[in-house]
């Protein structure tokens, strides 16, 4: 069974090759009636997009999205919802060496092992230029949510390097988020996390991190029990993320080193609902969302992609050497914002319709 | 869709709750004529058995498995093979409380907001005795990855609270790990946990800590992109087990700390095939398998049950106070290992079958 | 991907072969606080059983049905509900033969060219005692439908060989079908058709003909286009059981011989609903069902177990004969009938959750 | 889980509607390094085009396909296969009355059941413009066969109304089906049927009949018992298209009034394989293909749109007329040909793939 779908009651096929004629996606299982703009994808599509600011890659696309499919009258049908964004700035000059070399630590010598073949410029179906389609269609899923109750997503950076913060997932907002373009709602952090990318990509070296998330307002009772639990789908679709190498729901690694009887969360009578006193499951107990603020963490390595010379082999096997050249990013965290909320958004929105599915 | 299978061309389904008639798989999609025995099977469960060791629960169950379908004269039939373990030692006294009162941490709470009832007795579905299904498919799954090659998958307890060791993943030996109750194929750090685990055992509390893994002789070519790569499906595979809280592969949140300089994997020719001179990526490169070693780690958060007076609410949403009584594991690390190891092989073995049916 | 399982919110697994040591099923899905007891699923699991009637196979069996998982205090807990039946009368010497040689019109030979090994006593996977999974989830699925409304779904035997009814699907009840051992409610040809099998018995030959099945007070909305419409499942449904061979919903293929405007199905203001004149369309328009009675009829080939010499090969490929041997069904339309209906139940089932999922 | 996607290895999702800015396709799971061109896939979609003949619609589209990824220098990456047509002949004019009626036996009530909205020119999603993609996908599909061996599939128009024909399904070729615009290879029996048809259409009134099909060459083993059966997914295929009622593989209806002497196909030694004398089970025996050619019916209802005043209602629920005015297809049989050609390639390629997964 192939791999370019996700969810399995808001299910999200995503196509398209970086240097191809287009990415996009079908949204297949939206509920009808919900009103939907263009313009509502296309902000989202936006804070994705590259060139759109001083510290992300330079590559210029204005990734205007098309809604091919699925909306009339400015609502949803309830039938498949395709959107495509053409892509445009393909200097495939820059890509020239990749025809016969692989790059270190990037998808090149994989997809050439596993198919034999590859489009290879600038990383053809393993560039992050995939995530078009999934954050074109997390704005589709925050809507589906929305008969959930007031749900709210909120991502944001919360280290680079060992520059780091300590942000309250229980009040941070977007707008904090965006206030910035390093996307770290804590200015001073903010202010030297620009500082050390500008640095990096000055020496032609790239940084990694990481992003925390935030849903508020998710009900109880979302995840299916016992391998599609809320926490090991969102930790799929994190991982599933370019650059991902590591996941942490609630006290995540950290909390191994408390004891059974620092880490438990006590229940107390909340008035209207149940809730914990503390919340290091993250909001998630037994694969099922409490009620409570979910939180996880989702550890980004260093863009593969450096402007130095670098040890490889060719196409044949034979030993060489590589130097990245143009346009890249330093460091993905601040673009990866919008896509982990995407993600966020496409695992919530699923498993709220699995929920209504089956438990009316 | 419900959510109690996983894979899609090796696909398992468990079933049964803690105190039900039974527990059990079946799996679908097993290439047939595999040899295969009972014993081979009841010895991989007996290596997840309660009361196996001082230090685990000293609930007793055979958990003697009977195969029900799927093989005839000793193999596969290439048609659903189910198997089941009854189960036998229910002391649901031990358990009356739960009746009616939410243990902390613990899914009693979002079971019953999910399905508005539950099985309270031990856990129900929630209970670790679900992974006996997993543990017995696990064995299949090997046995399906020897059209692979050899494929060697070993996970042992790298760190009990803050008791550690470091165990080169390239050499370390199942033999190794079960030499000793802590499965920590380091003596004298298995030394230490052991005592680390009576202490708390004593303590009347319980203990956390991190299960790594490794798979060696994985074919390159090994995972679906974009959204079922094999580092994302591990994650949802290990995230899927009771009290799991994160995952690395690779260099997971440490390699966040460097710089893509020093993070990068640099390709030479490894005679017969290419070969990475450090293994960052942790044996996976664009959510596909790369032919080096696939090494991660998953985060086990202490134990819910303690044996201690805890604040918690009642069926009704009131304020109460329960305590934890009977039988239970202190610290589930050294009974994880073998499951982490079941999961590893039903990861690979589904995305091998998918391989060879795209590729070839 | 394997083929065992069956729906996508409404889930059923099954497994077993004839001579193994049990058959049953996995129903994964099923919405929670249903009351159910196994008298229930073994009164249906009776209406299927071998050696109810003269007209069936001798084969004894009880097949006494028990619950693994998934039921608690009576009723559904959420969770999979695993069900299983032993095989008790094997008597594998009648099928020696077999061992060596294909049955013609049998799954003998196709089983052996596709998995390169059988399990060959009395069909193995292929025989009909694996839709006794079916059946018992099939009383699950009609409850699970309950909340859909007050849907009755009736099947009956239509025709057997060119004895034939004409029974009218608005008004035929379950106690119709059932008062005779044909299950065709019209008591004059029904007694035709037991004349006829009988026949067919003496000359150690067999019968096929056609099941008739009606749902009456399906809502309108169940069926998701474009693939999955709801005269495609069922379609899929049918075809899925052994010895069928043909699918007819509504007009079927008498309709192709009629004009559009003969063929149309005019609507009118029902008070309280649309309803439309005639039913041409069979209850489904566009793959979707417009609250008219769902109608269909399958077609079942002849047993292909007959107690005469037949030309076939031998495992090696050689010419050879075989002669049936033993008990067998020499019409399988009476027990078709309870297991059309278990199919009927499954697909509604699973569209009623899929559509409460996408569209609340 | 929506119903948009097709197949499981080899594996379809269509999107669009009638009206909107374009229909398409995503085939995910397409092995890779397969040669293909656009013009292969026009050339195929020119045979489903309407406004092709005198007996079809007159909407006039050029229905121009443009590849959108999943391919690079001529050949497919493994990736998935995006493909788009803009819809450009759309007199929206012709529909008004469409807006607030409901055309009798189409699928524009059920859509407003189901979903509360619809798009209501032309049909919207349930428009045969949706197999525009399957066309397209089934030329992959084709492609993806070739590593099956040389599988040939051929369908043609058996019968129109009570115009029929008798074709020998193993000797029949594309060419002569494509002889004649009827699409039926008897010219005798064509030449009636364009007569039949251009009087319905003179009439104002449609006709329908049934489509043959045949896959020679097919090796055995596909087909994943026991709910994938071969045949039943055929039945699923087929059942999906616009306008079917019926389905049959081999003797199908007719074969029920054999006795089981009369209905077996005996097995003999066919030198380089196992063989039948006859071929009554239509090339499947339980569930799974044995070498012979697989034999298939499909009845199609006569158009649902007719130039003629007919009783309905209107969105209130209330009685009112309408009558068809502008461009529709009196038959949609010659049309249909090449969409069930295509499902056909659909599901042999899906288990063909799956078949190499599971059985290496």
């Amino acid at each position: 069974m192939p791999g370019n779908s996700f969810g399995s009651a808001f299910r999200v096929t995503t196509f398209g090759e970086s240097h191809g004629p287009a990415v996009g996606v079908i949204v297949d299982g939206c509920p009808p009636r919900l009103p939907v703009t263009v313009e509502e994808i296309q902000r989202e599509l936006d804070r994705r997009r590259p060139g759109q600011s001083a510290i992300t890659t330079q590559r210029r696309e204005a990734d205007a999205v098309e809604i091919l499919s699925g909306v009339h009258d400015g609502v949803t049908l309830g039938t498949p919802i395709a959107m495509m964004v053409r892509n445009t700035d393909q200097r495939s000059g820059d890509y020239d060496e990749m025809r016969t070399k692989f790059r270190p630590s990037h998808a090149d010598y994989t997809y050439q092992a596993k198919y034999g073949v590859r489009a290879w410029q600038g990383g053809g179906r393993a560039s992050a230029r995939e995530t078009v389609g999934r954050v074109a269609a997390g704005v589709l899923a925050r809507k589906a949510l929305a008969a959930a109750g007031a749900v709210e997503i909120v991502a944001w950076v919360q280290r680079v390097q060992d520059v780091e913060t300590d942000v309250d997932p229980l009040t941070v907002t977007g707008a904090a988020v965006d206030a910035n373009i390093a996307r770290c709602p804590d200015p001073a952090a903010a202010e030297k996390m620009i500082a050390r990318i500008e640095q990096a990509r000055k020496a032609g070296d790239s940084l990694g991190g990481v992003v925390e998330a935030v849903a508020r307002g998710v009900p109880p009772g979302l995840g299916e029990p016992v391998f599609d639990k809320l926490d090991a789908e969102l930790a799929r679709a994190m991982l599933s993320l370019p650059a991902a190498k590591g996941f942490e729901i609630g006290s995540g690694f950290g909390g191994t080193f408390l004891t059974g009887s620092q880490h438990n969360d006590p229940f107390y009578d909340g008035g209207n609902r149940v809730r914990t006193r503390s919340n290091r499951s993250g909001g998630v107990q037994g694969g099922i969302s409490n009620g409570e603020a979910i939180t996880l963490r989702v550890a980004f390595k260093p863009t593969a992609t450096i402007l130095r010379e670098q040890e490889t082999v060719d196409q044949n096997g034979r030993d060489t050497t590589i130097k990245g050249r143009g346009r890249h990013d330093p460091c993905v965290l601040p673009r990866a914002v919008p896509i982990v909320e995407a993600m966020f958004a496409l695992v919530l929105a699923d498993h709220f319709l699995r929920q209504r599915g089956q438990c009316g």
